[in-house]
This record gives structure tokens, sequence and C-alpha cells, in this order.
């Protein structure tokens, strides 16, 4: 069972009973493949006896997105698995556990997170997570201080930059968020109601310029060890824990990348609102605990990096020049809230949308929804570069989006 | 013959001979190491008879400086072997001809260039160049704009960064010329006549904010594959022609850094003119020339950039996007002067210096010289951020070091 093929349940099973000290020897093993089949095969193996259980992921060498079929490099597996396992050191329990790792299966065998739901559809459900803006801002703080320039020896990070290049991967991101959306692609994938929305993105010099200038901070900016993916589909949450899964995307970015991912999926949520919390009262109290969220993961994050900063950071310089930091983090709210406004777009008329809109299922209220997300996230992409504060960022973007 | 050992000159010939068709049968090889020792082994061997020769340049394991025995990776002799072969590609002519790479040996058989002179020499004789504008430029614009992600497919630029990680020459540009000056450091060695003028440096925060910048990109932004040393030690030239050599420094960094260095290495031969052209209006003629070909390097530099862009770029939206031409061109205009004034100050305060100022003989004359040569660098890093054009650069630079 070594050469690399998709596995059967029986296999998995076989997998799992290996993994030493895991499963007693009388477990009775059942398998579930409960991934969604696009990407990867996931497996969860419960010991119907003891009750102990896990997920087992493996990569499939093709990525089915709406019919199609592209070639995906099982590399991906390799720097899931290791990226999850950086994480893990860097941001203690707010990952899955790794128990096992097959290169040449493209697999992965970690921690069952099944008491957890996935945010996005908590969200949707308007259930709220008191613990996610302490827990979230904790992980990105420390998972991209630590791999940056600022918190690592510097010539070992050079040598992680090259183990993390992801090609295949950010390809997709390259296209999907910084392209497409921009211009009439058969990529995107929008209702008919705001065509005239989509339209009007393909002719907005002023909106192609920053989203140019942050598409090219994606391609050349290798601050830090991103996720690379971090949307509330990527969250594991209980209103006590929070778990980060899916680091597939992982390479050294521009630190603004995840931060705005984050941001972006809260926003989204915010606008697919209109249709969830029917309540309006009840509604705009979930909308001001969403931006509430926004505020307050980026100042802890802020003060988290800063701290980190001044009692771990390695580079003399940037130690000493007096107000570098403060250059800095503004430069990173500034990419975050640039970033952020991308990826709402691309969520409306590109080629991937998300729940918390696409599954309103009155057409006009999705059409709402949609247009204020639009409005909102063309907005923040408009102003990035003049951002000063987090709070008058969201205020001007939900201001035009007459909120 | 094939473990890695440094080669004797027997060793040499024997190589040199097996390389097809470049010697005839009858050849009288003789190998002369004209090498400073430092890096490498260089053996110039050439035929008594019929008069062919070619140079094999060896990487040393350890890097000699000022008497200290660094530890040094024998991968930047593939690093320079690839960049050269990729460079000769790119800008076809501008480079010495590679007729081997042998890794193992971590040695690089190539054409000879004795005809020429090192341009730093040519120089300081007052020698002028009149293609050297046009030739560096192009070298430039086709080396940087090709390994960019303007010009070059971005997933294979992804792999090309990845072969060209460099940590340990990287590491003694972070060391030597982004911290040390700006610190006391034993790295550190100047005349103690300027000892002020070093001292000053060290409390300078506005200096320290700038360059603390500067350095961020030269760790970070992997905008193309730099020559990453590209001063007028590294250049062979006569009248009519101009050879790049010695890209063991090359890495993804930013495109300011290389035009940077070529900026700043004229500069320092103008404050060195202080001593070498003795009549003074023939001093100033010759600083004139200087600085126009300054101005030419830029401007066709940029021009060129521009035009390749215009006709080969591979962007979809860079290409596109209203205004994102001239924003990163501008970029790159402040990018090679901060970069241009951090490379002046190094030579002067820094471990390694430049005959241009340090063979000066007359103790007056040389302090003069290296004061120029700082005041215009500090100049250039402070106003780095600020500038516009070219010559306003360059008028601000001499203009605060009283030219």
């Amino acid at each position: 069972m070594s050469a690399y093929h998709p596995l059967n349940e029986e296999e998995a099973i076989r997998i799992a009973r290996s993994i030493e000290g895991f499963f007693p020897q009388e477990a009775e093993l059942r398998s579930r493949e409960i991934g969604d089949g696009n990407l990867n095969l996931v497996f969860h193996i419960a010991d119907s006896v003891g009750g102990k259980s896990l997920i087992m992921k493996q990569a499939l060498p093709y990525a089915k997105v709406v019919g199609e079929s592209w070639p995906l490099t099982l590399d991906r597996a390799r720097i899931e698995s290791e990226k999850l396992i950086l994480e893990a050191k860097l941001a203690p329990g707010l990952v899955p556990t790794v128990y096992k790792y097959d290169a040449e299966l493209a697999l992965t065998v970690m921690e069952d997170l099944s008491d957890h739901v996935i945010m996005r559809q908590g969200l949707i459900n308007g259930t709220r997570y008191p613990k996610f803006a302490d827990d979230i801002s904790t992980f990105m703080a420390r998972t991209l201080f630590y791999t940056s320039d600022l918190g690592m020896n510097q010539q070992d990070k050079k040598n992680q930059v090259k183990s993390f290049i992801n090609p295949d991967l950010c390809k997709i991101t390259e296209d999907l968020i910084f392209d497409d959306p921009y211009t009439v692609s058969s990529n995107n994938s929008f209702d008919p109601a705001i065509a005239d929305a989509a339209d009007a993105l393909t002719k907005d010099s002023a909106l192609h310029l920053e989203v140019a200038i942050l598409r090219e901070k994606f391609l050349t900016n290798a601050q830090a060890l991103l996720h690379g993916d971090l949307h509330t589909g990527s969250i594991f949450v209980t209103p006590e824990s929070t778990k980060v899964i899916d680091p597939e995307f992982a390479y050294y970015g521009p630190i603004g990348f995840d931060i705005g991912a984050v941001i972006a999926n809260l926003l989204l949520d915010y606008a697919g609102q209109e249709h969830w919390m029917s309540d309006e009262a009840m509604r705009e109290d979930f909308r001001q605990y969403l931006i509430t969220s926004i505020i307050e993961i980026w100042n802890q994050f802020e003060s988290k990096f800063r701290t980190l900063w001044n009692e771990q950071g390695v580079d003399r310089l940037a130690n000493s020049a007096a107000g570098y930091q403060d250059y800095y983090m503004k430069r990173l709210l500034q990419d975050a809230v640039g970033f952020a406004g991308c990826k709402m777009v691309r969520r409306v008329v590109g080629l991937a949308h998300v729940a918390d809109i696409d599954r309103i299922p009155d057409d006009a209220t999705r059409e709402k929804a949609q247009r204020l997300a639009l409005a909102i996230g063309t907005s923040l992409i408009r102003g990035n570069r003049q951002t000063q504060t987090i709070e008058q960022a969201i205020d001007t973007a939900l201001t035009a989006a007459g909120k």
C-alpha cells in the first residue's frame, strides 16, 4: 500500500489501526468519507467501542470546482502537514494535532474535531463566539511573527521560504481573487441580477490600480508564512475553542492577507445576515457583534504582535529604529483592509462563493446582500492605502454601503 | 578528481584541456592563479602557442575578509553559474560565456575577458565609457524584467525563487550593508579622522528608520532575480564593451538594489576623484560625466523596462491597470536611490571599502572624499521615499554635500 492511490475505506481503517498507541487493540473501527470530494478525501474513523476517533485527509491529484478538473500537486499535502505541525508549536491548542503524515500517500492523520462546528455555519446560525477574537488574534500574531524576519533566524527563514514554495495553490488565489473578478472571465460566476455591478468591476480603473498593487504584494512580498486561506470555512469553533484547519495554501506572503481573510469573512456574514437574522433589531445587534469582533481582532492582533516584537524581536535594526514598528504595523493594517476587500468581491462575482450569501433563498434578499458585500468590499479596496485605524476603515466602508 | 578540493594549477590545466573543442590538441597550456584568494580561486589558462585562453573560477568553502575566515557555502558556485547562463540568454553579449560548470568541484569555466579592465580601475584612471549607460541599462532592464512576475510565467518564477535561495551570501549583505554601519560593530572599519561621522551614523534615528525600511525590502521583496553585487568591481569594460561578472550574490530581491549598486559606485568614484583627477577643471568635467551617466542609466533603464513591459508583459492586470506602471517605476527609482545611499555609506565606514577612495594616499584628501561620499549617501537615504526624478535626487544629494 505504498505508491500513491486514492484510499478506500478499508485501507483507511488499516492505516488508522497502525498508528501506535491511538486505538486500543479491541477497537472496532468504522470509516465514513466526509470530504466534499473537490480537492481531498476525508475519512472520519471512529472506534464504536471506545469512542475515540480521528481524521485522515488525503490529497487528490486534481481540483474539481464547478465540474471542472484541474491538475493539482500532491505536494500540498506535505505543505499542509508541515504547516500544521509548525502551527501547533507556535500557537498551541489552536490547530488539530497531527498524528502522522505519509508523504507517498499524501495523507495526514489528525485530531478529530467533530465536537466543533465550521465557523461559517455557526455564524449563519447566529452563534456568537466570545473567545474567537482572542484566539484568532493569538493564532495570527504568533504564527506570523515567528515565521517573519522579525521573529526567526533570517537565514533559516530563507530555507523555510524555499520549502513552502507553493506555485499551484498560489495560482488559484492569483487567478480567482486578484484577476478574474476584474475582467470578463469564464471563471466568474454571479447572479444575473447583479450583472451591472459585476460589469462595473471590469471598468473601474481606480479599483484596478489598487488590486494590481495588492496582487503584486501577494506575488512578491515574502513577509511571513501565511495560512493562505483563512476564511471562516477553515476555522472550527465552539464558544470555548478555536481550531484553524486546512493550511494547504500556505506560502510566504504578505501578513495582511491572512488578517484580511478573517475580516472579509466576518463582513460577508454581515451582508448575509440580511436573510439569516430575520428580526431587524436582532440582526443589527448581531451585525454589531461582527463589527466589534473585527475591531477586537485587529486591535488584539496588533497588541500581541507588538509585544512579541518588543520581547522576542531578532532584528537589531528593526528593534531599535524609532518609528519603524509604527510604520510596519500601519502597513499591515492597510494591507489587511485591502486584501479583505478583494476577498469579499471575489466571493460575490468570482468562481467560489460563500454559503452566508449564496444560500439565501429569496432572490431579492440575496441580491441585497450581494450588493452590500460588493459595496463594502470595493470601498475597503479603494481606501486601503489611506487607512489610519481599523474603526475608520470599517466605518467608511459601511457608510459607503449605506449602513 | 571528483570530490571537492581546491584545485592546483596542474589539475586546472587538465580540466581545461578536457573542454571539448576549445583548445587544439597541440596547445601548450599555462596556468596562472589570479584570484585575490578571499572567496575563490581564479585560474587564467592560456595556450602559449595558439593564444586562446579561458578562466576557471572555483569557490572556496570560506570567505577570508580582513584576516577573518567565515564558512561559506559552495552552493554559491551553482548559483553563480546558473545565473551567468541565464543572463547570457536574457542579455546576450553582456556577460562572459560559460563553457562548463562542475557542481562537485564548485567550478565554473568561462570566457577570458583579459582584454577588458575592471571598471573601477578604469574610472580611477579617468577613462570614460561611452557605451556603458546603454549596456548596463539593457543588462538590468532585461535580466530584471524577464525574471519578475511582469515578464515570466509566475509559477515558474516561484520555482526560480526556490533555486536561488542564497542565505549565506544574503547574510553578508544584511550585516555589512544594512546593519553594521548604523551601530557599533567590530565589522566596521574607518579612518580615525572620520570617527565623528561614523559615530553620528549610529545616532541618527531618521536615517535608521529609512535603512530599516530598505533592509526589510532586501529581506522580503522577491521582485526579480538580482545580480546582488553590481558594483564597478563586478563589471569588465572597454570603451566598446561591457561584461558583468561575479553574480554569486544572486537571489530574488528588490529591483532597486541592483540599480542602486551601479549608481552608488559611480558616486563613490565621484567622491574619490577629489584625488585622482588633480586638475580641478578636468575633475569637475569628469564628475559631470559621472552624473550624466547616472541620469542616463536610470532614464534608459526606465525606458527599456517600460518598453519590455508594454510589449512582453505577462500579467493581465499589471498590463491593464491605469497608473500602475507609473506607480511601479517610481517605487523602483525610490528604492534605487535609497539602496544607492546604503551602498555608499557602507563603503566608507563598513568592512569593505573601495579603491576609488581608500587608495587616496593623502590623508586630508582622503578624508575630504570620505566625508563627501558619506554626505551624498546619507542624503540619498534620507530622501529616498520623496524622490520624484533621478535628476532631483542627485541634485539634492550633491547640494547637501556642498557640491
